[in-house]
């Protein structure tokens, strides 16, 4: 937790600079952060602006902190990121690690190769992804929350919005054995779209290829999703 | 499991391209690859060739293929990664990672804030680094296992042995909150040191330095250790 991130509710009624926190914060500071009355710590308000709070109260029931918040959050990576579902575990990583790295739009979608229980999944729920989003964005220093979506089926999805949704910018599809390779450093957004595990089926790489989306490859190693999402961010931004 | 990998102990006795597995593996081509007699499955020997295995015999109890083996594994990543150690659970999928990723060598150090337990941890045990190692080459269709080792004592490994290890290389540590910015695509062989969780002291990077080894930074989001290792790999090859 290399910030804290706070939330409306946590100011003290009636004090615009004074947060009062319990639970998981609170117990992070105490035993990680071992904080003492007068210590200053990172903090961000949650889609707004960053800085410090300088500790005023610290015991075993609570922690309450004096804030100033100066500085904006760093800039998102211009890319909306489409990745077919992944297995629940493997999505929780992947949604702090987006966070983390600065994605701003994640489209979770249907794919064939994608289990139809990890629709299921409580992983799926809200408050569940809202929490492994704000694991990401503590540990990168960020408050703005990236916005997560569904899409549950893939046909209508790639027919009827993508062609909108990849407009004026470089439309990509992660695919072994083809002949380009994945650009570096581009300075333009990006749609990126990544398969499930075992990779998309013919079918959907060219439903994909139809609508002007290109496959690129990251060489002859075939990753694991989460280590291809890391590895496609920072080699295209 | 994108390649199954073979150990010369996998041969029947006096059949040079027969192998019968047993466990694991074959509890594995059984339930996902869901294989029958006559399939061809992706093989490789352990630190040897890779090809194709033909499906002989399959039952609940062992998988028999004949295998061919004509192509040479994947090439290296031409770096030496030297990682603070970082907690077990974390080590193991970072094992995992680089063995994809196509690390030939790791060498993970101690550092003031890598907590003594984890030196104690099962995770180190030779079997134990083998069988996350064997995971990523499965994954990325690799054969050759990296070179793990350790050094329990950060000063004579930094002053004693790094300044051969850099020697003819480019030599970097990961750093924040500095000026230059980690190199993109380079066509040398790469040092790279990465720090433990919470980051290097200041007189550990003095002492990195003090070898010629530069720090540069990958911007003001602060990565986790294992995020840290996919990006800056992937940015610098």
């Amino acid at each position: 937790m290399n910030l804290i991130l706070l939330y409306k509710s946590d100011f003290i009624k009636g004090q615009p600079t004074k947060v009062r926190l319990t639970g998981r914060r609170h117990g992070h500071v105490l035993e990680i952060h071992k904080a003492q009355v007068n210590d200053t710590l990172s903090v961000g308000l949650l889609n707004g602006r960053m800085g410090f709070g300088t500790v005023t109260h610290l015991d075993a029931h609570a922690l309450e902190m004096d804030i100033s918040l100066q500085e904006d959050p760093p800039p998102k990576l211009p890319v909306t990121l489409a990745l077919a579902l992944p297995r629940p575990i493997m999505l929780k990583r992947i949604l702090s690690t987006i966070a983390t790295l600065g994605v701003g739009r994640l489209i979770l979608f249907n794919s064939w190769r994608v289990e139809k229980s990890f629709w299921n999944s409580s992983a799926l729920k809200s408050e569940e992804l809202e929490a492994q989003l704000v694991l990401g964005l503590e540990q990168a220093r960020d408050t703005v929350l990236p916005e997560v979506s569904f899409r549950r089926y893939f046909t209508p999805f790639v027919t009827k919005e993508v062609p909108q949704l990849i407009q004026n910018t470089i439309a990509l599809v992660a695919h072994p054995n083809v002949k380009d390779v994945c650009p570096r450093h581009v300075k333009k957004p990006v749609t990126l779209f990544i398969g499930p595990e075992g990779g998309f089926i013919d079918s959907e790489v060219e439903a994909l290829k139809a609508q002007g989306i290109k496959p690129v490859t990251l060489g002859e190693r075939i990753l694991r999703v989460e280590t291809a999402v890391d590895v496609l961010l920072s080699r295209l931004f």
